[in-house]
């Protein structure tokens, strides 16, 4: 299958090296708002300008689009779901109803597919939200992230006056992990779920105890937290925290009931990941696979992840995956 | 929906009470190869003779089979396929192949659906390990099982001479999963893996050294761990190891490569089970709901974890779910 990829930043590359290491994909090109003759890729392949995406439609089976998620994929994916089967990693949760239905429209009118919000949350972590509440329902399920760089926080960050760069670490409280895996179901608050650690390069002479005030009162962001902030240098932040590992742990607990009494269980999954961009990027290109093959046996219109058979995802055979995986 | 179990042992009742427990089914019969009149079920729902199920297809449209996997599941699955929608836990793994193809001939031939190996290993483990390799093809999956009883460990303690009961315990070895979850990707023999723990009954004056001997070098079932065997009373075995749990994991570890250079990513996916009956059977009956909905959507044949979309699974619609786990 011929895959192309809109959006050449950090994700767009992480799909990039899923692609390459694809048996069965083929990286078209690489489209981007930037001017084409600009965009070096890491695999070589041909960067285009978006604008080109009006006429490829037979060169590209399935277009994943690396946009944000403020304003970028609520414009491009309904889009190009009206030109090419696609998929997106949209992942602001409440605009999620008014995304799936402007996609499943725009995907519907083109006989295309359009999957969105997949990577691992959304994405992974949803279907095993899911998988839990199904087998036992009426459970409670907890969502822990981190230890792991938010690039929203760390953006959120940057816009203080008087900082140069920053990186934010999103860290689950030990305790509460323990408390969940113990099966206590306790109620947990924002503060006692998360901690949040800030590592922050600022320009010569700036008032450090106003920015670390403002750092640590930012609603939405830190005001719900306990907020640690460290001032280092942008050699220290250059070598200490260029990657951009990420994870976290969905534990679902619940419970059935027999004569013998009641029983607990405890499900648990958890992703430690040296690089966020590129697991997420493996995510949309196992899905992609998905889109193409919906797409040929005639199915059309908005998916996620709860609507597709895990088989779906794999180059194997169903023979293959009977073999290796059941 | 209405529902039938055939067999009405430990994992018959739990699926009574997972099918209890669910807001849209209704369970119809237990049915037994034992006279029904002496079959007295936790939900006072009526006992019927397996040979009722010859004349019943009207009454019931998913058909819960919770048999033995060495003789009762070859036979019955495909039997009963001919007739019902069919769920069952085959795990036996050699013989999936075989199993899957008789279940898919009857099933198709019938115009039903036919579910195999559901539960959690094979069952929700195989999914991990399917979703793992599919988004980071040429990782490494792990499977560990435990802390919990094996039965069938048990069982063959149970046909040793002098024995009067038996529990074993099967236990992964802590430094192996730590090695895992590290990403060093090890090679681990089946010793390293596990070790077993047998908590045994002999009758007054039976040779323990003996049955110690026996235990440790039975073959498949022992030889190739490190065993550790403690006799006691039955009155300790009746007090402390009555219940049935069990648990385990899925380690799969992969990696990513892009210009700047590999990048190592860990999943993990455990289960911790005070019943593994009840679990195991809480899985079988959100199974039958799909297989439910595959068949009203017109679809037959066999099919496992892998071919159904977890969305099939819940009974809230599509709006909810993605309301509540995306």
């Amino acid at each position: 299958m011929k895959i192309g990829i809109l959006g050449y930043g950090n994700l767009g590359k992480g799909v990039e090296a899923a692609v390459m290491a694809a048996p069965d994909m083929e990286l078209v090109g690489v489209f981007s708002r930037r001017d084409p003759s600009k965009v070096k890729t890491e695999s070589g392949v041909k960067a285009y300008a978006a604008a080109d995406l009006e006429t490829m439609q037979d060169a590209i089976d399935v277009l994943i689009i690396c946009g944000g998620s403020a304003t970028d994929l609520p414009e491009m994916t309904p889009k190009y779901a009206a030109l090419y089967n696609v998929i997106d990693s949209f992942d602001t949760h409440a605009r999620i109803p008014e995304h799936f239905g402007n996609v499943d429209a725009a995907a519907k009118k083109a006989g295309k597919i359009g999957i969105i919000s997949c990577g691992w949350d959304p994405g992974m972590f949803s279907l095993n939200r899911l998988y839990a509440d199904s087998v036992l329902p009426g459970g409670k399920a907890y969502t822990f992230w981190g230890r792991g760089v938010s690039q929203g926080h760390s953006d959120a960050i940057r816009r203080i006056e008087g900082v140069l760069d920053a990186r934010q670490y999103t860290i689950p409280v030990p305790a509460a992990v323990e408390r969940v895996r113990n099966g206590e179901n306790p109620e947990l608050t924002t503060r006692e779920k998360h901690t949040r650690e800030c590592f922050v390069v600022v320009e010569e002479g700036a008032d450090k105890a106003r920015i670390e005030n403002e750092i640590k009162t930012m609603p939405n962001y830190f005001s719900d937290y306990d907020t640690t902030v460290h001032f280092i240098s942008m050699e220290e932040l250059q070598r200490d925290h260029a990657g951009l590992p990420h994870g976290g742990s969905v534990i679902y607990t619940g419970s059935t009931k027999t004569a013998s009494g009641e029983k607990k269980h405890v499900i648990e999954y958890s992703l430690k990941l040296d690089s966020n961009p590129e697991f997420t990027g493996s995510v949309l290109t196992a899905y992609a696979r998905a889109a193409y093959r919906l797409n040929k046996a005639g199915e059309s219109g908005a998916k996620t992840v709860f609507d597709i058979a895990p088989a779906q995802l794999s180059p194997l055979s169903g023979d293959e995956i009977r073999a290796h995986f059941l």
